[in-house]
């Protein structure tokens, strides 16, 4: 059985995401398995060389994980021909010069999101990388939840009907620090680190959106900043001064609306962290990270509206909570699998540094909306 | 113990609210009683007259429910010296002109929601009472739900701190009337018969939002008609042409916002028909129509965000449920009993006609803001 | 408000589901709602005779019921000009020849079901009415239980997709009489008082299977004597020599197949006396005579088979039991409004004569089976 | 304590079914437990060589399990006289030629079901082992599954007093493979490659039937393709075009009737994936793979035909879960244990190659009443 290695240079992977999730469950988990089978039944196994700034952090990574390959130098390690893939998880700020470089090297490209700062340079590098005709591709692992990829899969079996309206409940509460720790670092709180929800989770909400619910072609945006003062890492005090919440209406190809809460400033009464609900013609289904419940048309309760009767109704009763499917696996190594198919067997690959873009671009239309306080359009990229 | 007689003039209560809560549950509840004690222990007794333009169904009405007097002459009805007040609960398309006249006879006010068509009508009635002298109100009978009596006593004992945000979620699925009846009349999804969900329900937003929330000070709105197809009582199809689902933002004094979501079309998982929920610094709380849950900031759970873990935790778990209050009365019967009070001790009464334009203001800048697509503002009105 | 009386000219209702389920349930209850409302607001108001053999038995219903009219002599009651249709719940031997007279008579026609002894004599009287232009019908009061309506609103809304098989499991233990009595008359089980499951069940399951699940075009039966001795109603013992249980496989246009086990001798474990079930690409469903259950294809658990594990997974959990329906009636009393209807309105009727006709089709063709132990095909019946 | 080593030749076991419980539960673990003891005391201590194509899989198979001996040279291992006993758990196709082959070398015969291509050569191996003096068995495993030990159990002690009627459904959902991935093989739907359950199910039904419930002696069937459309492992559709349904009745010597469903496209809605009833005249019982619910005729309730009462009765209260047997075995393990016994201690073996014989009549006759849509009889076999 043939073998075939590839060389991956990862870049900004010490953080805990990028550690866990990318070089962790997906890529060393590849390794042991033998590599991720191609159809001719060759296997691709993947050989990382770590990236990074730090050469402390990057030692005991490699230690820890018994990855061989690490450097502080990027542009030697980018200069290799033996590595052809670069992934960066690092901070967004550098991203788009990163991946510009990378491309000029020739390497194929699979970042995080957002993929850059600003719709402009989201664009450009998709270009660039179009043009050199290198494989690209941007994370969004969130699709491939269980949870979302069963109401994929009621979707698919046109369960919903027409698709009448869209619901995501996101959010939690993240302790202010005085009484106890934070569980968010603080720079998620100040302007001038990059922090703020709407650029943290609107990414997010574009492709899920798009995918699972219809194309996003309008939207209201407003943003809040609910809790002004907030305790840092160190336990000092610090202003507070993003948007810790926001609130959204979008309008979405073929009539649907989409009604988005995202807030740090909630305390949950609801299945998950995040919900999905779809309300269609058909059929109904609330999502969370990993279960869905659905309602049938045929079963759906006659509403009783009587103030006077003691006893609420138990409207959680009449869903039904689907079976889980087989063997659901990590949701960034299923994108990593499906992207190393894509670089070898061109497999369909509905991830590309465009998708990226969109998020951006929503991102940028949303603070529009909440700038001019009017409703914005949101009009087709198209590569 | 004195008893003092007071004449109701009730005019349109033939239908099923009118009679069930107004004169069944409220006005002839307080008949048995013995009437309602003002602070000199008097008690006061209503008589009804049951005004309106079907004699038989008037007749019928008089008889099952034992009133004696019942007149098609409204005129007449207003002309008689010993009837005091004027309560309307018929259409809403007649109530302004109604109450012009009634005024002008010399009547106390007291009528259901929306006050009239337009703000301008709603504001000119408030001024015609407050310069005949007359006592006026309009029902807002929401606010004595036992659900918001109990969110009502956490604002009232600081619980919440301060108020960051709040979500109305209220809907249910009205069928269609293909497969099973329809559980509501065909006039609320026709626009020429005065249907529509916003001018059906943004009036109740605003006394709940106002007077529990915040003032409200600005809003986004935006409509839907999601089923555009329905069948009528005689099961033939139809043209449903008004909006049967809304989605608002809302700013309120102080810097809280709010969020709405009402709705025809979707299907009920969550605690009740309508659920208000409110988060602050130091607690949060989820009411429905009869219960309401509260969690403490101290009580609240640190989250965990890993979609690794198979089986979800359970966010409804650290949720108290608030016990009941002693006996809570009908919500409207506790209406009448304060505007009774008020007639004769002068007693508080938080629900003038000014109130009810209020309602009036925010439907018309609610269809506004639809109309341009864009954030309107709601002025102060003052009378 | 106009009414108009219908003569009803009532023959045999004097046993158990006569007087029940058409005198009491049906006929006497519109008497006392003021009658059948038509499309013009005109009420149909009932005025039954009732006419049979045994003047006491007459005399004492009419005494219990109130009915004031009776009679043995069933020319004359025939010869009224006044009493329009004639209902028939007495023995099937008699049946047709009953209807003949009355058709000449000028009488419209509803009888209980098998309509006739023979398909030929069933035949006739259908074209004969058809002829004489009357009105007629036949009882299939099965479609209209509360668990049969559920199913067909389950095949309106296309639930099912494709229906691709269905099994229905009729039966229960008839104690033989010797440990306790019997729940069921000893004529039953005599061939030469008409007895046999067959000959009994076979009419329901025509308009049943014809209705809910796709029209027959084929059969393979066979029945079977599994308690030859059984006690009577005076406790003596009797040779029971007709079939007591019976096994069929049917095809039906468009190719599903459907199972009927129906047997008087078998303990239950099922959720109802009889259980519809049905399977389909996109959904099945199992209804008993009230509730029905319902599992989508999004819903559909993967079964594991695997006797190494101690516990058994519960195969009923993935079911969901639908809703009620709204106000359900008795489903006699439906069909009689619907006829009612058909005889002033023209209203859609779809229980004529040629319908009952077709039961006595399956049961001679299921007989045919046996006998020659081979399919028999079931070739459509045209008026 | 005397030992005799047993070398067993186990042709084709690299399979699931054949490693799993052949080898493994099987074979090994009478080595494990230093193996099978006959009467006299002496332990049989088996000692398998893998035999089979790919030499791959079994230097594979036999490093996992710890056999020393494995080889791909059938011949070699039938020539040598250490080794016995011939296994064969490899394709259907091949079995009457291998086993004719291992006859001739002097080997005991051991083999999975069905034994043969055509009941010809099913009948043809049995009489060679016959005439050969050669010991020979078939598997047979479901009648030691837990739930049908406890039916012969039940059978054993005269609980059913004479049986009456059995019903047998057997099914589940199989995936079509468009929405999530199938759970059975694809061969299963293609005739060309050996595929459809009445040639998959047949034969056990011949062995449980025979043994539990009463000889077969004419049968009527008749098989379906309900889905012509299903997605292999690759997901790639193909035509499904072999029987993925079938109905079966059958009569029983003594005149007990049997009623089998089995079917790949039904949702289950009962206590396990195959269930077998019995109905006698002095009890009932319903077996799955492992429980089995018990009720005797004086604990059977008086069903309540009732339509018009709100409430279902719960038909599954009055069953009797029966207790679990003392350390029920593996099946496969019982079987085996039995045949090393009959072996070397001439215990007694119901499961010679005549039993695998009437498996294949069974299948044969059932093909034939499809075709010719006519009762057949199943006349007895003798060797």
């Amino acid at each position: 059985m043939a073998e075939r290695r590839l060389g991956i240079i990862m870049h900004g992977v010490t953080g805990r995401m990028g550690t866990n999730q990318h070089l962790v469950r997906s890529v060393l988990a590849m390794r042991e398995e033998g590599g991720v089978a191609l159809k001719d039944g060759t296997r691709v196994v993947p050989d990382p060389i770590l990236v990074g700034r730090n050469p402390d952090k990057l030692r005991r990574l490699a230690d820890e994980t018994g990855v061989t390959r690490w450097t502080t130098d990027l542009d030697a390690a980018l200069s290799d021909r033996n590595d052809e893939l670069f992934f960066d998880s690092a901070s967004t700020q550098l991203r788009a010069a990163l991946v510009r470089k990378a491309i000029a090297a020739g390497k194929h490209i699979y970042v995080e999101k957002p993929t850059a700062d600003t719709l402009a340079d989201a664009m450009e590098i998709h270009k660039l990388a179009e043009e050199a005709g290198m494989k690209h591709g941007v994370v969004q692992d969130k699709l491939y939840l269980p949870g979302l990829l069963k109401l994929k899969m009621l979707k698919d079996a046109g369960f919903f009907g027409r698709v009448l309206s869209a619901r995501i409940d996101f959010g939690y509460w993240v302790f202010e620090g005085d009484l106890q720790e934070p569980q968010r670092p603080s720079w998620n709180y100040r302007k001038k680190d990059g922090g703020g929800i709407i650029l943290d989770m609107m990414p997010h909400w574009r492709y899920v959106v798009d995918n699972l619910f219809g194309e996003i072609t309008g939207l209201f945006c407003i943003g809040a900043t609910h809790i002004p003062k907030r305790w840092d890492e160190r336990g000092e005090p610090y202003d507070a001064d993003c948007d810790d919440a926001a609130y959204a209406i979008l309008q979405l190809e073929g009539g649907a609306m989409a009604q988005i809460n995202f807030d740090w400033c909630v305390r949950v009464r609801r299945d998950d962290l995040v919900t999905f609900k779809v309300d269609g013609t058909h059929g109904s289904a609330v999502a969370g990270l990993i279960d869905c419940w659905t309602q049938e048309r045929v079963n759906t309760p006659r509403p009783v509206w009587n103030p006077d009767v003691a006893e609420p109704v138990d409207y959680f009763a009449d869903w039904h909570r689907m079976p889980n499917l087989v063997n659901p696996a990590n949701a960034f190594r299923i994108e990593w699998d499906m992207f190393i198919r894509h670089l070898y067997d061109d497999a369909p690959w509905p991830h590309g540094l465009l998708e990226g873009a969109k998020g951006l671009q929503l991102v940028e239309q949303a603070f529009k909306s909440w700038e001019e306080k009017r409703w914005v359009e949101v009009p087709k990229l198209t590569g």
